[in-house]
């Protein structure tokens, strides 16, 4: 892939958040990854999204995290994108938001559990959230140190990124991933969905059970996998 | 009524979801029946929307499920809405989404309770959901499964599918139906209303009970049945 | 005031509802008065707000009822409407919908208490909730009760209907009023607001007593009465 | 700064608060202080923000505050503005609103504490809810008293109002401010954003705990003072 062309699918799932609402103001960010050449596009600090332009995405090295092309300076968020890229090696794009649904699960510090067939269809079971940082973790490269908790995350808990897509940060936000920028962007927005509904599934039946594992498969499975058989 | 005619209705129903907010992504398909020559016109399975035109429309048999016309692919849920229009035989269009706040009663299991006249405008009693679903039932033929299950709850607590034309399913999302594709959209987007104001009816009184019979009665047949006197 | 004059305040306010998200498809409707006539301007009865124009607006006689103007049947509520221009004397519009969180307090048999400025501002104390009618209310001129039990409900609390230009129909939905169709709906706004407010206030701080009277008092009569110095 | 200038900060400020959805109708607004002048330009009272021109603007003298430009009479909350102006010597921009769940924390009488670092990237710590003010304070120059409570509860509680740049008023609604009107209402759409985010997290987790201090301090210092990196 040329970099431009990574840099374009960056641009374009960066506009893509405001247009899904998941973010205010330039609180999200959108990278991926092209595995060939080890260079990550992402969005510059602190930018608007309106105006935003091809020559705003910053690129970045895989390994080094040194800018590679772009005068801006890449999103505070960067090393947390690096050490995902690194450890879950499926993955191509990423997106980090504050969107509120899954931001208030984060806050809560609480997994966001499988309750319905929507979040079936895309997570195949809870979106974990990450334990607390230590004062440690949080002085020093506190962004490398965000990416590492999560992938202890899942390596502790011995869940498939590529299978559950997404992450809550404790008492921060959601990180959602996918094949793509655009596929995260995705996820992203489904997460968002299935956080609001499960405040208020979780209101309507207080120590509301887990879904069935066997329709969870099955949801799952219909779409993800050799024998699915949603879409065209 | 012409084939032309159906599909037209169809796309039109289908493209009325996303402007009634009910549908996240693809997450919703209308269908519509010909009763006459025993043909469904039914949204394709996972196409977007946006962009979607006439072509795109899949036409089945109603007793086979064979696509008679169209080159996609039909609807996932095809089979759930044959097996509806086989045992519900006066309505003439289904709609399902996974609409938050129906969604969110399904994923909770929860009947939704009539509670004011909102509801009883356009639904006779109580939304019901339906039981969970075995492990046999969801392994082998589950959209099909799906559809018996929802009659299953109809017959079982002697509902007439006419008078309260939707259902939630089990962890899933709603079902509603309606004389066209028209009328049946507009029974999911009055549903997600009622389904909002109970959520928030019952946070403020724990407990609240039925409405009374009579206003139910006086309020769904003042604009249902023989002496209907609300509209033109 | 000609007739003209008084059907475009009611065309133009019955247009305000859904720019104001407070009616999903006909569910609301606007009427206002010329009391040197005794001629009430109203909504017809389930038709669409799009494409509404002056000829749909139906004329009544406050007396009797009876249409003077216009070929269509005025709303369903029209009798709810006379009861209370013959009751409430200084007022001059009216709008009835089924805004989602004043909905909720009236489903919810729920007196609306005044918690903070936003309401104290508009509604001089609680926005009462009327008593469940009863079953011989609901068989026989039930519309024209519904405006009875409102007028009960102001005139037994002994509430000022031009201090509290609002009430809560039990089960069913919130009135407003004003001194004109235009000012029913700004009323119909600020319901709908602390309505929303409300809920959460007592989410937050279940058991919330009320606001004290002097803030109340304080915030009502800086914009209402002779003292007002609220506005240019 | 000329007048002009800061007349014009002023309006687009106003402007900018419908567009974030903070306010309904008139129920809002900004101002900015020239401190080399003493002149405080803000919006007129009850006026609409629809066809708000710079002539609508009012120049207030700080000390007095008298009208020094303008034929409007200025908003009715001046004497707050400027009571804040006095006491708070670094701010620019000062914004009041009655935005819904901003308000609904002031109803409740409750701080809002920091749940997240969405609060943590704007807020260093809780922002804190007044007294009741006395029946005295709000029978004689209520307004002013307004501000006066706001400087004694940051006093009291040893709060920076740099650092926390918003309050919320008992049983009324939030004030924002910041080094400017833009930034006062980036600061108060921020407030409404993580207020919405603090009810929810709170039903989530019923007695749910303020965030690490090591992490407050992370996140508040990584976008403000000498060793800020966020942004370009």
């Amino acid at each position: 892939m040329s970099l431009t062309s990574l840099k374009q699918q960056v641009l374009d799932a960066n506009l893509a958040l405001p247009q899904h609402n998941l973010v205010t103001f330039t609180w999200g960010n959108v990278s991926a990854i092209d595995r060939a050449s080890g260079r990550v596009a992402i969005k510059p600090s602190g930018v608007d999204y309106k105006g935003m332009t091809l020559n705003d995405i910053v690129v970045v090295d895989l390994e080094t995290g040194r800018v590679v092309e772009g005068s801006k300076k890449p999103s505070s968020d960067t090393a947390t994108h690096l050490a995902l890229y690194r450890a879950f090696e499926t993955i191509g794009g990423i997106v980090h938001t504050h969107s509120r649904h899954a931001t208030i699960w984060a806050q809560s510090g609480l997994d966001l559990p499988a309750w319905g067939t929507t979040h079936a269809d895309y997570f195949y079971g809870k979106v974990p959230c990450t334990r607390l940082m230590t004062p440690q973790e949080i002085a020093e490269n506190y962004e490398y140190n965000t990416g590492e908790v999560i992938i202890e995350t899942f390596r502790s808990r011995n869940i498939n990124p590529a299978a559950v897509p997404a992450v809550l940060v404790n008492a921060h936000g959601p990180f959602a991933w996918g094949s793509s920028a655009d596929n995260a962007v995705h996820n992203a927005v489904v997460l968002e969905e299935v956080a609001y509904m499960g405040i208020f599934s979780r209101q309507l039946t207080p120590g509301i059970s887990d879904m069935q594992q066997v329709l969870l498969d099955k949801h799952y499975l219909r779409k993800h996998g050799a024998n699915a058989y949603y879409g065209q």
